[in-house]
């Protein structure tokens, strides 16, 4: 029997009112593995070191993934021209290997590939529909060529770029989510984020919501404001939500590239799996059913999601067996104090102290966003 | 050719005045990859997922490490009885299957194996020199069977037990190296680095030091008391250090496990690369030459050690290949803002907000060390 | 002469553009001297220590301002019964001698004396304007024995009951001030700032602002709510200010009272000199031309704010004398690191440490605003 | 009667094993009231302002302390001369005017008035035994003059310069108290605590202990220290305590002034009066008997040791009239969540936020503390 007839879709699950778990985030982890460099972030590394790939890929299907994204972010061709991160492999090279890498993975459980394209170069260069179309179209066309389930248009702050990606994808026939990087301010011309869910789907888009840039209960505010204009236009679609793995009270329009620890000291932003049990249940509570995560979400942060809604999904992920709910595991400790520590109640309260006592709690972003806000606020 | 023969051992590189890049932690990172469970924390990946042990041993390699330590932490057959994680594997098993990943993958590179034992539960239970040495023996066989280079006793914190642990290993004819996971203030009995230090090389140990428990700059304080006290005793040893790889300010004496952040919110006390280059100097600086990590070091805290000592090695290691210098793969970013850290100056400089405005940065452990250091200032 | 006849009124000053010094706190300085109660805050001290208030009055003349505050808060005999402060003690004791005691230190310097009146527990608990305008009446008649300039409405926090207060205090023919104790998001029934301003100028207020409750920024963001609210509505006003002294970054609508250190370990929260410059500054930059400060407002901060606007006023304060102009006085420090902080970049720049590793540096308010807020943000 | 005749002398009080309820500070406080100029803090104000130092004389009265010292800081000629805050006005005009103000508001009370030296530029200039010597005689000749009941050495940083004054205060006949300014690792030629209390001692000192620098639990340790040497040294001597009113959890051997903050922006660290509760039990528990303050203590301060100490003592200060125990006074607010504060478990374990999520906890100490404490460590 094929694998791929049984497989259900992503629509036939989310119509069916599942909670879809997404997988984590790629670049900024395998950079931390040794295999991404920071700054451009491209993703050779499927061609170069499968293994890592495909061990993290297996990483989030253990931890409950039903999404394996394919590793070709910033994969367009223009933009692994200006990295200059290749120089023997081509664009499409990378992308049937991470294709193929995905779909070993998915197979290997009951997950699904999405095939994903993110913002160009091009389209800040050239403004051009044409151009930027015709880079969206050449990616698709790698993957058509393998067995991919879905697409995903990630990481894009410009919703009109977002757009002309989902016509693209919408031709293959198969189904698209769109996730805009974008704050509860709106996009990076200030089109509201009830617009701009607007916009995607008369578009095309199946799924749509936020990925990236912002903290998670942030992004759970964006995707609201996304609902709150689709109702408003009396349009429907799946809501889609994968916010970055890091602390970012600052909410400013650019996102976490803006603040100073951007990207090498990020580590004390980082979200606990505490973090992620409330943020899935929130996500959960706004109506989102397409709950995953992006940088700074490891494995660990992917099963806490799956284990809280473990309830409405029926099941536990495999990683489960390596995990006691809400610390459980640490009622046979030797120590008294970390006995007390295996109950809910404990880290759902807990203050995580930053052991950094000469550095602040929170920082200026660069792009001076308090004042940009300010004054659209006066307007 | 064997590889085995041209392999120069642990005492030549270090009796050569080599600077031996150690690896990081596996326990923890295996945690947050869904593979061992906190709480008990034993190593039966190593049987059940050894591509998951493969890949990590092979990302510490990458990152420059010359030793891979068996994936082996409280691999005593008493320890895995109480832990209740494994019922059809037996202690040999995992051990042997440890040994042969860590080889596979050191003869991917330069790197020797080193077989690794920890604190015993029967240590505090029976306080018989007899049922301990027992134990130790019973894992060293399983080592011998295989193709490891020399021993590490590691994360004990009563000096006796590790003497005990150095006492059986040195009968095996190779190289032990001896760590303590203690603060400055001395072991669990109080007695204090410098004699620890004295007692462990007098029973054999070939190198000794600290690892886990504490933050790196207490780790080299600890460290550096030892050096003191085997000055002091006329004695000579090799230095070596593997601290946590997370900011413990309260250093008390109980270490990280003590903190309330201890194991499920340490996130906002990650080291950052950066911390890692003034570790590794300050380590270097000290006269330790065998500089690795436990607990928190992630393979890119591994490369920060090797590439903080890339002059004094003569090399940069593999994964530098996807890694500027000190953040130099930013001079090309889009943003002006972020092309700006592409500097030393910026990074080292960098008091990173945590985004966590309602947390303290500073935690009481619950131990109540004060009190205890107190009682002990006073007398 | 009389000194009544050739002092220039409040109007006029305002009229003229001058900018109007106000005074600090009266309340919260004297509980921290030993003369004022927390709790129900009533000033019988006016009466039982007449030295201290006088003395308080001195210091914030001395300090620049142009207005002396009659020591009159919550004054009400509604309030002065319920707080069983006072038995033989009336509340036209109180006034009388406040009013006495403002006077007498006025008349040291170029100030006015400004009768104060501010919300009645009658308000909540009748909701009868006839009962509250009658409280107010009375309290208005024992000011009208004496010498007052003007009159000021503050601290109240229902738009409504100020405009009670205003319409009563305008009978009297002199000019009323009229400050709330509201955030941006409005007063304590909604009621958004512009509105709030529009009502209190057509009930007669010559004078309008907000008071006490939230940190100076975020009063001056209120305040310029206000101002575009007034001249949306075609109407005019002058602009007055005098908020908090304590940083209040969670900026709920109960303000200062909802915070977890209310009242009695606010310390940490309290502002610098060097704030207030930035806050004068804004406040001036925003129109506002009555600037002044309300409980943890000392002196000093006072100073400040006529040595920020020094140019525009074309003077210093008398007590300057012992202040150099951006810690100039510290050019001759033995030391020379303290001697370095002579100079305005080193204040401006400055981040101060609270010297508190285990405390947070934001609170959860009381009164949970943030979910208040998002259900009026969603509708 | 003359009230001289029937007030009990502090020894006679300490030896009777009374709490003796010091002041607070005076020239940060009346710098902060516009009278006092940072930089050279010289007490000229008892000349120009007696108003204004009676009235802060009263406060501390009124909270409790048994003790008013004469308003005579830094009041040598050649601190004097140094500072140029003063030109019409000799040191012995200061002094007297600071002895009458003195007596007359401790006559107010049951109060004892201690004419006070400190430490004099000359020392460190001269290191001239026979001219600091001279100095001192010139200010005690002064106070002589006046009604005073002891003489109070403090704020020195030598103990050699403290060791001369205390050999001329004893000429008077009167008793003498010392306090140093130093931390638990001793005074600035690195001489430890006990080792200083002995010299003291020896000196003739009556009372010793510390004063200003550092925060109060801090120097209640160094007084411990002091206690220490002084039982080993087989002498006895009363133990006194008047530490800074500020969080220094940095703890450098040069004390406040190193610290970023000083002087102008050491809001932040200020201590609430439950830190002060608790520092006044500390204080007792180690034996010292006359508990007070230096600057950063506030009336309000010194009522929250007469609180503390009530039971002991017998009497509330005449400023708990105005204050609730614990905050009782709050049990009739008409918020319930500020209803809930109105007990001492609330302000016990309160950790009271900073309201700046911008700043640090801990700062970086101007003269480089740790450097200087590890070469001693290691030696």
């Amino acid at each position: 029997m094929d694998s791929k007839e049984k497989r259900r879709g992503i629509l036939e699950r989310l119509n069916a009112g599942e909670v879809v778990v997404g997988d984590g985030g790629y670049v900024m982890q395998l950079e931390r593995r040794g295999y991404v460099k920071a700054g451009h972030w491209t993703p050779e590394a499927a061609v170069e070191h499968p293994e890592a790939v495909r061990q993290l890929h297996r990483e989030f299907l253990r931890a409950g993934a039903n999404v394996i994204q394919t590793f070709t972010f910033y994969c367009s061709e223009d933009k692994l021209e200006i990295s200059g991160n290749v120089t023997n492999i081509t664009g499409a090279q990378i992308n049937e290997a991470a294709c193929d890498l995905a779909r070993e993975v998915a197979n290997e459980g009951d997950a699904l590939v999405a095939g994903c394209v993110s913002k160009t170069p091009c389209y800040v260069k050239s403004h051009s529909e044409n151009e930027v179309k015709a880079i969206f179209k050449k990616q698709m066309d790698d993957f058509l060529k393998k067995d991919i389930d879905f697409f995903i248009v990630e990481f894009v702050d410009h919703v009109e770029e977002a757009v002309w990606a989902v016509e693209v994808l919408k031709t293959s026939g198969k189904p698209v989510g769109a996730t805009l990087c974008i704050s509860p301010h709106g996009d990076m011309h200030g089109v509201p984020p009830g617009q701009c869910a607007v916009s995607l789907v008369k578009a095309g888009a199946d799924i749509v919501g936020v990925n990236c840039h912002l903290d998670p209960l942030t992004c759970v505010q964006t995707v609201k404001l996304m609902k709150a204009g689709l109702e408003k236009a009396g349009l429907k679609a799946h809501l889609m939500i994968q916010p970055l793995g890091f602390h970012t009270p600052e909410c400013n329009i650019g996102g976490y590239t803006s603040l100073p620890e951007y990207p090498f000291a990020l580590e004390t932003r980082a979200i606990t799996r505490w973090d992620i049990h409330k943020y899935a249940r929130e996500a959960y509570n706004a109506g989102i059913r397409y709950i995953g995560g992006c940088c700074g979400f490891e494995p660990y942060h992917i099963r806490a999601i799956a284990e809280e809604v473990a309830a409405e999904r029926g099941f536990l992920p495999p990683a489960s067996e390596k995990h006691g709910l809400w610390g459980a595991a640490l009622e046979m400790h030797t120590k008294p104090w970390v006995r007390a520590r295996a109950r809910r109640e404990y880290w759902e309260n807990l203050l995580p102290a930053s052991g950094r006592p000469k550095c602040p709690s929170m920082a200026t972003p660069a792009d001076d966003y308090e004042k940009q806000l300010e004054t659209k606020i006066q307007m």
